[in-house]
């Protein structure tokens, strides 16, 4: 049978994607060898690294603007630390709008203080704090411009002076933004950019160097700058996947693209949430809605079972939402077609009918 | 034209391995998902992580006896760094026999005292040290037990009452040892167990927790072994065929058997190198040479161009040495046949003959 993958990470990748994975994992450019047993200093893996940097500058219109792109290994819960070590002299500012801006907090604080500009802790999350003021003398900004857990997304970022750092895990490529605006952005691959084990990590290189302790060499972003993101042997399936699901968004158009499927898919399905009397969305205000993770719930609980068996009968993975929210979650992220939501919400138009 | 893979890393991996790594990133145990885009949460992939850590520790003969095996990010490189973060609280002594070696002291002196108990480097690390002795007050013993890049390995360690730490990354699961002797182990996967990407490290339960710093989250054992090696996203397709690669070793007969081959690869190597004249070892004495990478030179420079023609005409990948040390490297990880061997020996042959 079909799946509709609505996974909130790792997720759903574009089958041309897989498909070139699986066939280089046989045989890798011809070479007679696979990809993840030919050395990663070889011309063939060195041109993968290379086109995956350009690649994803060249999405955020970063290229010739005083950008790095990395692939590090770690996962964006290492970038948390990373992030501090290497901007952190006094004091940092964060806003705390779900489970992983707390998560960067803590690891944050390890290496000083910690400002949190506001937080929508109290309420579990379910809106993005607004009116906040950023101090003008913290060493950085840092946010998380989409809620994988809660559902919400950042629809403004605030105009500062200090560097602006912004963890993109699960919304990076997805929409377009003035990139430029943020001196560091940071992104665990398992969502919209291929496999997890590698993380994106897009910094301004002027920002660095200013703090007065010493990185540890795996920490330090310049040295990753400096040896060209293989300062040791880099995750070399994931950093292709990623470089080929790359390439996909640019044969599709690049974000502008994306961003108009990814509007009509949030609109289907939010549309259907609020019209449907049997469900209610999770997030508070309207306009922190994500277009990525859209949290919902059934307001009957009784009717629970007979929709998990559609969703069951209908192929559709990966829609029950996080422990910490609980009801569903249905992560639409760049790879899962229109066609999937369509599905789901006929779903949840027949329950209504009482199908 | 088939093959014969030497790379000294990422490396061969077995072909049966290759073919179901394949397999799953387009269809993982018949979900009708890619291995790939699954929740790491899901029980398909929970029994992927369990099973390779249940492996790790039944090949080394560790199982209930105090120890955990995690699959962490970040390669062996972050070890260095990890290692001394969760052991080192004053002083840690370290055994210097390769450029490993010494970028993992180069970490730990940022946490504590560094006593180097012996050194190799003056000679281009092409001995081990012998006779040195272990400092009773140390925090921990470390040392490295195959250099990748020169071509020596321990044959025998220390006795020693303090905790002893081995960097395992280019011979682990290719001989036995008693591996209850050691406290903590860690091996990047990229040689015998798996491609890029993911680290075993196993670690003794008893000798955590006693350092006064705080940990940051990601570099601290205890927090991957409470959360059984998921903390966060783990390298899934890395994890995967680990596992696989260690499941074939177990089919294989385990390390005793795959032991026996090995040693077999090498003798036939290091007595052609020892026999032909036109071929010498790098290694100075006869018993420190490693049985997965050995290092030789030709010693006339003109028949280069002949020999790296041959090489190629033979489908002979990965012989070239590391640019620190020159000449050539035959690496000779479990998954790499005889039959390899035997067609380089072949070649040093023909060339002797002026074929
Ligand atoms: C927004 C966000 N940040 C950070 C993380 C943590 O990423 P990782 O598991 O790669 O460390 C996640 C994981 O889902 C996420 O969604
Ligand atoms: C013995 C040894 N230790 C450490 C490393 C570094 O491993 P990684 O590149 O995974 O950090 C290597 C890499 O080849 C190695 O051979
Ligand atoms: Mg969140
Ligand atoms: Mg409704
Ligand atoms: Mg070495
Ligand atoms: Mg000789």
């Amino acid at each position: 049978m079909q799946k509709h993958n609505f996974s909130a990470g790792p997720c759903i990748l574009p089958q041309s994607v897989l498909q070139k994975s699986a066939e280089a994992v046989l045989n890798f450019n011809d070479l007679n060898l696979s990809l993840i047993e030919i050395s990663h200093r070889s011309k063939d893996f060195v041109e993968v690294m290379d086109n995956a940097r350009n690649l994803a500058l060249e999405h955020l219109g970063l290229q010739n603007k005083g950008y790095q792109a990395l692939f590090l290994q770690g996962g964006a819960s290492l970038e948390f630390l990373m992030v501090a070590y290497n901007l952190l002299e006094k004091k940092a500012a964060y806003l705390n709008t779900g489970t992983w801006s707390d998560k960067a907090i803590k690891e944050a604080k390890l290496l000083g203080e910690v400002v949190e500009v506001a937080t929508s802790k109290s309420e579990n999350f379910n809106f993005i704090p607004k009116n906040y003021t950023v101090p003008k003398d913290a060493d950085y900004f840092h946010c998380t411009s989409n809620n994988t857990i809660f559902g919400t997304q950042m629809q403004s970022f605030p105009e500062t002076k200090i560097p602006m750092v912004c963890d993109m895990s699960s919304d990076i490529f997805s929409r377009q933004l003035d990139f430029s605006k943020f001196s560091l952005i940071y992104a665990g691959a398992q969502k919209n950019m291929g496999p997890a084990g590698t993380t994106l990590v897009v910094v301004k290189e002027d920002i660095l160097g200013k703090v007065s302790r010493v990185i540890p060499s795996m920490l330090n972003y310049k040295i990753h700058i400096d040896k060209e993101s293989m300062f040791n042997t880099p995750a070399v399936f994931p950093v292709y996947v990623s470089m080929l699901t790359l390439q996909w968004l640019k044969d599709l158009g690049g974000i502008s693209a994306i961003e108009k499927i990814n509007n009509q898919k949030a609109e289907l399905l939010y549309n259907e949430i609020d019209r449907n009397p049997l469900f209610e969305g999770f997030v508070t205000k309207k306009e922190d809605r994500s277009k990525m993770n859209a949290t919902f719930n059934l307001r009957n609980d009784q009717l629970k079972a007979t929709f998990d068996d559609h969703l069951k009968q209908t192929g559709i993975n990966g829609l029950n939402g996080h422990r910490s929210v609980g009801g569903y979650r249905a992560s639409m992220y760049n790879a899962l077609p229109l066609e999937s939501v369509q599905v789901l919400v006929d779903i949840m138009q027949s329950i209504e009918k009482g199908a």
